[in-house]
């Protein structure tokens, strides 16, 4: 079993708005940042699989903000991977303040499989590592 | 009734990423960019609701991504008023691609509205003139 | 001679920060965008150019702020290139604001022309187009 | 003396462009993360000074790049305190990739001190412990 450490993220002053507050739109990108790093983490990072000819781009984002993230608080980000085909993926986000550890934002993205001509990729004949790599990791959640 | 227009958006090169298309974050700031255009255009701007004390910060934001927006693609993005309670509003977005009319991305957004210290505010009671101004981008939806 | 008009840009929300004001990184955006709106107008886009293989890449850039940009602060950026030697080219910039036609902001960039590989082009001999269309923009500026 | 490490700052999917490397803006972006990471550092935090009502603008930003960084170069960024008058201060730094220590970026900012209303402060007079914590940060350059 692979073992998974949430993604730890400092806000930067020019993610804050005039609110007072970290921008929702940086969620999403905080989201790409910590699947990122599952991948790194869990040992094929996402520049391999880019050198391979294999993107992963997305299908749907989606977001919930419960509690507003100041420009001081630290945060914890979970990740997991909820499912794979082979043709799709699934992953689930959750953002916890570190001080309190309080829930901040829920989210997911969906995502398929394309070469560098964004043609759809058929990762399990084609990509049989990768293949095995992401299957591993929906096993490692279900393992849990 | 009042017209709205779509909005219209250049992508900029610095929304661009390696995958030589828009990185599907800045969809996010576009739905921004283009509920706040629709204010202007009905003509109460989110500049004058924050000098009265009103923010309208997002409780949830969804994107589905459906064909990719290159550097050079001017897209059109319509955005309408789906529902508004005078404690939650939700809006919805689509965005087509100027060239060939294709639809490249669906969203909506939720929100709710605080004051300066976040607090929740009762603007069917405080601020009547924005309760009816949202009213209203709810109802001229209905008559379409 | 070229009749070239300011860019006209709106601050969006998310490019302020919690001073405020907006964000002083994205002057360095509203540059690109300016010197890409200056190639529009002139009649050879940077897409084009891509598509031929030429980058532009920036060498350097330089900001001074002058007065605060608000985000209802609505600004006109004056932009024009200052040398092209075929190998290098300086641009500059300047930002007003709308409402006073005060001075908020000065710049310029410098850059190279490369290929795809980012090998440096000798413009004169392979692009004379391209060539001679930033030589005009320069003798654009000295006729003025 | 204080020892100050390099702040070290892997590239994010979302920082890359269609022309394959980091935006040359984020570079911006990282002098600032990089510029509070050494206050953090030195024991005196950007959200402490805030919380006293000192804010830091800036009023000059300068760069040169000087070698691509791709998505997969994690870098480390060196900064120091060139000068600081307790009116102005001058930061300087250098942007190293890490897997061959080549210099990619060099660049400085220049900054002022502000209350919340943007009126220029007295640090000296006002706020002896952060004009002190300056001038210990470039009496620190001095001795190395």
């Amino acid at each position: 079993m692979i073992k998974i450490y949430p993604y730890n993220r400092k806000p930067f002053y020019y993610e804050t708005d005039q609110m007072g507050i970290v921008h929702h739109s940086n969620y999403i990108r905080w989201f790409e940042e910590t699947r990122l790093d599952l991948m790194d983490q869990a040992g094929f990072t996402y520049n391999e699989m880019e050198n391979l000819g294999v993107l992963i781009p997305v299908l749907e984002v989606n977001c919930k903000y419960i509690n507003y993230i100041g420009f001081n608080d630290e945060v914890s980000i979970y990740c997991k991977v909820d499912s794979f085909t082979g043709i799709k993926m699934t992953l689930s986000y959750e953002i916890y303040r570190n001080k309190d550890n309080v829930l901040c934002a829920t989210g997911n993205s969906m995502h398929c499989f394309v070469n560098k001509d964004m043609k759809i990729l058929r990762v399990k004949r084609d990509f049989p590592a990768i293949y095995n790599f992401f299957n591993e990791l929906v096993d490692n959640e279900k393992r849990k």
